[in-house]
């Protein structure tokens, strides 16, 4: 435990005030041209939020340290009060959780694809001709039905969409420090999985068996005949937010890789739907049932990557429009922001500041009268680390008491 | 010594510049309807501090990290320069220190109150009907003629306001690492001090042998026939600000705590009297005396806890009047802050980041145009830690080199 962790640990009292984050994926962004120099926060018409706006109080959150650009995983961890370097959080794992998956602490897990390949085993697709979900599932099952075990470690093999799959090794002295089998190109065979540390030279072997055990199941079978991995990942070791932060907290998302992350902070899971009015019906048939809601709302980061700034719009209006539904049941904090930023612009996730919004009793507010980027600049929060959202979300719910005498 | 207390040492440089820290204890505000929606600093007729202003560099400061509410002893030592996590300082010391008591490295000191007990010991008012001073003064007398070591330890006793006193044990291995004896209520007899380390066993022992002995001398007075321990707490190791910040630093203050908290960090004590302009004129008259002038200003405070708003802005609007007095002996830096914001809405301190002016001749400005929280949002200093306040008096009175070449 840091010595941040230790001073909150002593502050926290438990109290029936709720809290809920709502974080529109990747909602900063930076004036467009196709939006008339203005952001799509700016550009789109948002009166609800507006008016939330000017009896909130408003800052931007820096995801990791300035200029540092962070992937979801990160983002997320920032929001709900982990260090996202302390942290960190490798692809497998979050895949595997994603899956619904149970991780244990020593597990490795790695995402894999389905590919073809050819007689001496070069790459010809990647993908597999994206094969069906349907037909992931059943190379998956002949996979599990010939591979259990080997040298003494558990082998857990999980389908994803198309050509996609996990896979969680479960024994003992296994690390995640290795390279990755897929080569990223087409016309190479896979490449043997290495070892960057001592320690890890056990579980490199034993990948590489597996390589070869699957291969020999599935090379007769057409078009996915070979498989790649990457992002070999150990389960973090993080403290459920029950005990870190005494809530009880749920996740409302859409998004298998929400839910994943949520997972692994220890939160409940309920499946919010698409829309964000799915969403935040999802919160009020649970408002009294929990005392911390995470609602995650994706599309905004979609269309960001897109590129697609008047979609991205759209979503934020459409967030706007259902807003009353969550209002109506007055959360004691309400805290609206992104996990980072994704400029359409840009195509990509940034390093922007992320505008965010807290609104509770005793919050306080200040000169900004909008929920956008400019508006957030002026605001009471100023400009702080994600990290130390969670501190003001506990505050807002007087959650925290006094340090010092 | 940290990295920064490092940095900071080796670009220290001595002059005659003076540094006045004005401190309106818990100033900072939210807005409150009582006010028309506007902060005490927004709804004060303040028109010398709004002239001040305009010619100042803003801000606000962050008393130990975002969310986190502060107690008066680490809001103080943030503003002094110390980091108010790594030096805690325990309410007993803060008790004594505030009695003008010597503390030395070593001492333990506890919070004590007489109390009324009956024959079997049961506390039937934790307070002894508030006694005078008068009469606390002659029991503590009493008890120091009685009771002057307990197994080589040293006992110091002194009367504090109607049923209050503080105890100082001085001698080896003491450690406060202890439970309180007050059971915080009535119909209860007082606990069993209990060490909460091995270390501490031989501190248990010895008060509890305190108060066997105590009780024995005042069993059968009336109304106060026993006591009550609160709050055992060894002296911090704070290095003076004479060596810390090559200073020679005094503090002007009226109330006990803050002339305690600020003999602990080496400050000279100079009383203030009742009112902003009896702290000024203090100041005036010995504004050659000293290169570091801590001026403290208790009532926004305690009208913030009383959640008496318009009495706040009152106080405000007297230090006001008052300004120019110290304004007139032109300080080479004058800061204009709090120590912690204490919002009448919500009768207690809280998490509210601190407005803070700076103004001197190097100071720059900015677009901020009032000694409010908004225009404080807006400020050229940012949003930035309590403890890193002293850095900037420090540059702004030249005291402090350039680093690296």
């Amino acid at each position: 435990m840091n010595k941040d962790e230790k001073l909150l640990e002593g502050l926290l009292q438990r109290n029936n005030n709720n809290i809920v984050l709502l974080v529109m994926d990747g909602v900063g962004d930076i004036p467009n041209k196709e939006l008339g120099n203005k952001t799509p926060l700016e550009y789109g018409k948002t009166p609800n939020l507006d008016e939330l706006a000017k009896e909130s109080v408003l800052g931007r959150h820096i995801p990791i340290l300035p200029g540092i650009t962070p992937g979801s995983g990160p983002g997320h961890l920032g929001l709900f009060g982990y260090d996202p370097v302390e942290f960190e959080i490798g692809r497998g794992i979050l895949e595997a959780a994603g899956m619904d998956m149970e991780i244990k602490d020593g597990d490795i897990a790695v995402r894999c694809n389905f590919a073809s390949a050819n007689e001496d085993g070069v790459i010809s697709d990647r993908r597999a001709g994206r094969i069906s979900s349907e037909k992931c599932g059943e190379i998956c099952s002949l996979l599990s039905k010939n591979i259990k075990y080997i040298d003494g470690v558990e082998i857990i093999i999980r389908p994803g969409m198309q050509h996609r799959f996990v896979v969680v090794f479960r024994g003992e002295n296994l690390y995640d420090e290795l390279t990755d089998s897929d080569p990223l190109m087409e016309g190479e065979k896979p490449l043997e999985v290495k070892a960057l540390t001592d320690r890890a030279e056990f579980t490199a072997k034993l990948v590489n068996k597996f390589y070869e055990e699957a291969r020999k199941v599935i090379k007769d079978l057409k078009p996915a005949n070979s498989i790649l991995m990457r992002g070999f990942a150990a389960r973090p070791r993080l403290s459920p937010m029950s005990n870190r932060f005494k809530l009880d907290p749920v996740c409302i998302a859409h998004y298998p890789m929400y839910k994943g992350l949520s997972r692994l902070v220890g939160m409940n899971i309920l499946d919010a739907g698409n829309r964000p009015e799915d969403a935040f019906n999802i919160y009020r048939e649970n408002c009294t049932k929990y005392d911390f809601f995470f609602i995650h709302i994706k599309y905004t980061d979609s269309y960001g990557e897109d590129g697609n700034s008047l979609e991205k719009v759209r979503v934020i209006e459409e967030v706007d429009k259902a807003l009353p539904l969550l209002l109506e049941k007055k959360p004691s904090v309400l805290c609206i922001t992104g996990d980072h930023s994704t400029p359409a612009p840009m195509k990509a996730h940034s390093w922007h500041p992320v505008p965010v919004l807290i609104n509770s009793e005793f919050c306080g507010f200040d000169d900004g009268i909008r929920f956008t980027e400019n508006e957030c600049n002026k605001g009471g929060l100023g400009m702080f680390q994600s990290k130390y959202l969670i501190n003001y979300l506990l505050a807002n719910a007087m959650k925290l008491s006094k340090f010092g005498a």
